[in-house]
């Protein structure tokens, strides 16, 4: 099944679409993880556990495994997810960029070395820097587009012609670089004029949205400005503020009641 | 010492303006080097101990080593650099861009879990993506600007104002987020003509060249557009055509061949 099929049914299964980004940190880890051997591993586990009927979605962060050396456990995290809740899809968000023949690489790390469903890539390379990945036909591919971080816009929002050079980017990556359909774009919760400038030039293509949550994005402007004509297309993707909820012995239940209450407030404007 | 001081020291010390690109596929190591445990640090190691009076830095690509699972090999290659041949710098060709406190694992990855010198970065995500590499005022953060892979023309060529965006990131790497005096910027030896304008907007910079040899750049033209008033400021940077030189057993005197010869070229326009 392709991601984007099986995107759908988690949705709909779930009837959510929050993603859970998984970006541990060694030492923000509960006290009774932290001195674990796999620790970083046992603390996704009680995190998916915990969250698995309420996502369509799981995004590890592969900066936090590679600045740890933890590659095996980012291997384990998304095999548990594989095996034990096979119905939601794993993004890697990874912003990979390279010319061709390294992007196979990267699209061979991201998809035969850790099985994920999709990832994220950057589109300042162009083309032959994206079609490594779309390629994977029934893979995912998220391609950045106006990031939800502050010093996006002295870029992403520099005018070329009479658009922004992110809807520039959204149109070449919808309209050219998308042969097998398989492109979604990445629009920072931060920016909901920008975000429904998006939309509009991209039709009902999915949206992954980061930046609720600890960067503080608008979730009644983001559902609104974000929802395709399907009333679907969207991906809301938050991590700090649910895995770190807690980081007592109760962080399971913390990250279960955010994610519950996130899930419920985006579902209100739905 | 910094890495722009180091690498103007093996500059000096070798007369050469040549990285060697580690780029090793499992599949196209020599036959001698294939079946044994470690083959990629064992193939690392031989390009290493036969070019290292002839280099002024290394740049192992991490895609490489990420598609295999190799990253202990990426390890061990860095240390060999650094305790054998201590003297020559270590480029980390990983091309990372993301928000500020994903971009802080992303750093702490190159620098302190690898031991890089110096590492490439994306600029699409602006200022916050960069400045937690810059922060570390010893290291090289080396920005892409004007890539050398055919696509890149319909990104970073747009026009933006009465300049072209390559030009534009030019000038904000440089004039804006360059604190610490430690960015130097990407320029592919395809685009002669871009390379010249790159030099003109961004003074004395020190500029990354790739994409001489596999992916047919003009020597001449990039050397003679490149150097600085200085008669320095380039590292030009071949993979496939030096260490794929010989698929046999004389892999290691065929990378030195090639390694001499593309030095002396270069050294012929200095």
């Amino acid at each position: 099944m392709s991601f984007l099929s099986q995107l759908d049914l988690s949705i709909e299964t779930n009837n959510s679409f929050i993603c859970v980004g998984l970006d541990p940190l060694q030492e923000r880890l509960p006290q009774t993880i932290k001195s674990k051997p796999k620790a970083i591993f046992e603390f996704n586990k009680g995190i998916i556990d915990a969250t698995a009927d309420l996502v369509c979605s799981y995004k590890p962060q592969a900066a936090y495994y590679h600045a740890q050396g933890a590659e095996d456990q980012l291997t384990l995290t998304i095999n548990y997810i594989h095996q034990y809740y096979p119905h939601i899809p794993v993004i890697l968000d990874a912003k990979r960029g390279d010319i061709g023949s390294t992007a196979d690489q990267y699209a061979k790390e991201a998809f035969e070395r850790y099985q994920a469903d999709a990832v994220t890539v950057n589109p300042y390379m162009g083309v032959d820097s994206i079609e490594s990945f779309t390629r994977y036909k029934n893979k995912g591919v998220i391609v950045l587009c106006r990031t939800s971080n502050p010093g996006a816009d002295a870029i992403q929002n520099l005018i070329v012609g009479d658009r922004y050079l992110y809807e520039v980017i959204a149109e070449k990556a919808i309209n050219e670089w998308n042969e097998n359909g398989n492109i979604l774009l990445v629009v920072g919760a931060t920016n909901p004029k920008e975000l429904r400038r998006i939309r509009k030039a991209s039709g009902d293509t999915t949206l992954l949205v980061p930046g609720i949550g600890a960067q503080g994005g608008d979730i009644e402007a983001i559902v609104k400005g974000g929802l395709n004509n399907l009333n679907k297309g969207i991906i809301i993707s938050s991590s700090r503020s649910i895995i770190y909820a807690s980081n007592g012995s109760d962080f399971q239940n913390a990250a279960r009641r955010a994610t519950i209450h996130l899930r419920d407030t985006v579902n209100i404007y739905r």
